[in-house]
C-alpha cells in the first residue's frame, strides 16, 4: 500500500470539478461534481438522525435500488434539511438536470448538500451550476482538488487523500474527498465523504466493507456532539483498474480493506483536527478493554467531553476530567484498575494508576498539551480490545463561529 | 404551598454554618455544616458515573445502612475523587471528627466534596474547619446563607430556596441549598443539593419520593454534558414539625411531593441558569410526546446541544439545530409532524411545522433570544406526555473558565 498525491480523480476514469454557483456566498466555490466515465457500484452509510436531509433520503434510495451510479452533485451553503416535499423535489430536479446533461438515467445520480438547515435550495442557481460542472469536469488532480475545496463550509483546509494497493498484481487506486467541521458527531457525520476507486468489486462486498469500516473511522470522531441531519459517506467503485474481482475473505479483500481503512481514518482524523475553532487534534486510544463496543464507547466519551476539550485548549493537565468522562461513558470498569497517560512530543507520562493520581512533571504535561496533536491513552487492563477516537479542543473560536453561523 | 425566605435553616431544628478553612483559596468560605437538633431520616441519589468520589461512596453506605443521620460536613476546592483508599480514610476521619465534636455516632454523619479531581484533602485544615463549624452553627437564616455560599465553586450566585406546605393542619417547611455550575449533566449531578425538612415522614416514603422527583428536576438539567463523579442530592427529614406522619397515596403525600418538587425544580433551574459562563437559562418544553421517557430524552437533547447553546448565545434563531438535536436524541418521531416554537418576552413564535420552516419575524426572534430566559417548545403531536429540561447558552466565558480551572 502506498500513499499518493490526489483525491477523487486519482483512480482511473474519475472526473471532477468545483465551481462558483453563488448559492450563499459570493466568490467561493460551492458546487462540485464527481463523475465516473463508466458505471460504478456504490455503497453508503448515512446519518442515524431521525431528521434526515432530503439528499440523504435520495441517496439511500438510489444506493438501495439502483445497480449502478455514475455521478454525484454536491452543494454547500444550504443543507436541504427541514425542507419537506419541496426539498425532495429539489433532489429530483438536480438529478434530472445532471442526468440530462450527462446522458445518464436519473437513478445513477447521487446528490449531497451541506450548510444551513431550513432554507430551500435556489434551483435556478443549482441548475446553472450543474451545467457549469458538466462542462468543467476533467480527469485531473486539479479538478479533484477543486471539488474538495467546493464542498468546504467552516472547514479551514480541504481534505483529499489517495492510496494505491496491489490486488493480485493489479494496481488499484482509492481516492477521497471529505468535509466537515461543525455538527460533527457522526453516527453512521455534517460530514460528507466521497471515496472513489477503480477496483473491481461487487456492490455486496463493498457494502459490507463500508459498513464495517465506518465504525472505526467516521463514527469515532466528534467535534461537538451534534449528529448532523446530512452525514453521508459514499464509496463508488468503477472497476476500471481491471483487477480480478475482489472476493470476501481473501488476502486481496484484506489488502483492499486496509487501503480503504487508511483512507477513511486519514479523512476522519482530518475532519476532527479541523473541527470548528480547533487548535489541536485530540486522539484517545483505549487498550485492553473487555469488549470492542466498550473500547469504542470509552474512547469516544473522552474526546467528546467539553471539559476535557477545554482543558486541552488551556494546556491544563486536568486528568480528572478524562477519568470522569470514562466513568460516565456507559461502559463499566473498575476505577481502581486502569492507567491513564498523555502522549506527545516524543514523551509518555503516567497520570493515573491504581485509583490514584500519579506524580508527573507539570512542565512535561504542558509541553505535550501544547502540541498540535495530543494523545490520551487509557489502559483498561480488562481484556484485549482496542479502539481509537479523534476529536479536538474546545476554543473561543468554536463559540464565535457558532454564535453567528447564519449571518 | 407558600414560598418563604431562607434555605436549609428554614425548617424547625436545623442549624448551619459556613466558614473559611483555607482548603484551596484564601479569603472565601469553603466548608459548611448542616446539623439537625434531632435525628433525621434521610434519602439520597448519587452520580451514576462509574468513577464515584469517596464521599459519594461514604454517603451511599450511610444512607443505605444507617436508620438516622444528623449532620453533613461539606468542603469545596477538592472533590476527593480519584483518591483511592486514602480518599475513603479522609471521609472516615471527617465523620469521626464531626461525630466526636457533635456527640453523634459516626454513621450519623454525611460528607460532601466538590472541586478538582485528584488531590487528597488536607486533613489538618479539614479537622480545624470542622471544629470551627461545630462552634459556629446556629438556627438562623444567615447561617443557612453562609452554608449556601460556602459550597459554591464556579457558581456566581448562591442557591437557597424554601417553601411551607400545610400537612393535615400542620405547617411543614422544606429548605434547600445547592451548588453546581460546571461538570453538570446530572444522571442521578458536580452538583450538590441538600434539602432539609421538619416533616414527619418515613425513610421509605421519603426515598420513593426523592427517586421519583429527581427524574424531573436535577436529572433534567445540563451545563456541559459531563456527568460528575460527585453529584449528590440528599434530603433529611427531622420530624420536628409534628405533623401526622405522611403516608403514601394520600392528599398529604401529594402536597408534600409538590412542595419538594418545587424546591428541587427551582434549585435545578438555578444551577442551569448559573451554568459556567452562562448568560441565559434555556428551557425546552416537550409536549404531546408518546412516552414520558421520550419526552425527557427529547427535551434534554435540545438543551444539551452545543450548537443550539452557541446559537442562543449569539441570539441567532437557528432552529435547524433544535430540529437536529431532537432528531439525534434517540427518541423516534415523524419529522413532518411536529411543531417548534420560541417563547419569551411575552411572545410565542412558530419556527417549524409540517416538515418546513415557518415564516417568522427575525426581529421578534432576536428579542426573545436576548432575554435572560429562553424557552423552546416542541409539540410532538404523538401523545400526551410532557417533560421540561433546563440548560444554558455556550459562551466564551465557559471556555475561559474551563481552559484554566486548576490554576
Amino acid at each position: 500500500m502506498q500513499i499518493i498525491q490526489g483525491g477523487v480523480t486519482a483512480p482511473i476514469g474519475f472526473e471532477a470539478a468545483g465551481i462558483e454557483a453563488g448559492i450563499k456566498y459570493a466568490n467561493r466555490k460551492d458546487m462540485a461534481i464527481i463523475y465516473s466515465q463508466v458505471p460504478c457500484v456504490a455503497a453508503g452509510t448515512f446519518t442515524s438522525n431521525v431528521v434526515k436531509a432530503a439528499p440523504v433520503k435520495w441517496d439511500r434510495e438510489v444506493i438501495d435500488k439502483s445497480p449502478y451510479v455514475q455521478a454525484v452533485i454536491i452543494n454547500t451553503g444550504i443543507a436541504n434539511a427541514g425542507t419537506g416535499p419541496e426539498g425532495m423535489e429539489c433532489c429530483q430536479a438536480t438529478a434530472a438536470q445532471a442526468a440530462a446533461a450527462l446522458g445518464l438515467p436519473m437513478d445513477a445520480v447521487l446528490v449531497g448538500s451541506t450548510g444551513v438547515i431550513g432554507p430551500q435550495l435556489p434551483m435556478d442557481r443549482i441548475c446553472k451550476g450543474i451545467d457549469k460542472l458538466v462542462q468543467a469536469k476533467t480527469h485531473s488532480p486539479e479538478a479533484g482538488t477543486d471539488a474538495a475545496r467546493a464542498i468546504m463550509t467552516t472547514d479551514t483546509v480541504h481534505k483529499e487523500f489517495a492510496v494505491q494497493v496491489d490486488i493480485a498484481g493489479t494496481t488499484v487506486t482509492i481516492g477521497s474527498i471529505a468535509k466537515g467541521s461543525g455538527m460533527i458527531h457522526p453516527n453512521m457525520c455534517t460530514m460528507l465523504s466521497f471515496v472513489c476507486t477503480d477496483a473491481v468489486i461487487s456492490k455486496e462486498l463493498l457494502t459490507t466493507l463500508v459498513k464495517a469500516d465506518v465504525k472505526d473511522t467516521f463514527n469515532m470522531i466528534s467535534v461537538d456532539g451534534d449528529t448532523s441531519t446530512n452525514d453521508s459517506f459514499i464509496v463508488m467503485a468503477n472497476g476500471m483498474a481491471g483487477n480480478p474481482e475482489i472476493k470476501a475473505d481473501t488476502p486481496e479483500c484484506k489488502a483492499f480493506y486496509e487501503a480503504l481503512h487508511l483512507v477513511n481514518e486519514t479523512q476522519a482524523k482530518a475532519l476532527a483536527g479541523d473541527g470548528e475553532g480547533a487548535k489541536a487534534l485530540v486522539e484517545c486510544v483505549v487498550i485492553n478493554a473487555d469488549t470492542k463496543a466498550n473500547a469504542r464507547t470509552l474512547a469516544r466519551s473522552v474526546i467528546s467531553s467539553s471539559l476535557n476539550k477545554a482543558a486541552i485548549f488551556g494546556h491544563d493537565a486536568n486528568w480528572g476530567r478524562i477519568l470522569c468522562a470514562l466513568g460516565y461513558s456507559g461502559a463499566d470498569f473498575d476505577p481502581d484498575h486502569l492507567e491513564v497517560y498523555y502522549e506527545g512530543a516524543g514523551k509518555k507520562i503516567l497520570l493515573y494508576k491504581d485509583g490514584l493520581g500519579a506524580p508527573y512533571d507539570e512542565d512535561e504535561a504542558t509541553e505535550i498539551l501544547s502540541q498540535p496533536e495530543v494523545r490520551i491513552l487509557a489502559d483498561m487492563k480488562m481484556g484485549t480490545e482496542t479502539a481509537t477516537a479523534w476529536g479536538c479542543d474546545l476554543t473561543f473560536d468554536y463559540v464565535s463561529i457558532n454564535a453567528d453561523y447564519r449571518s
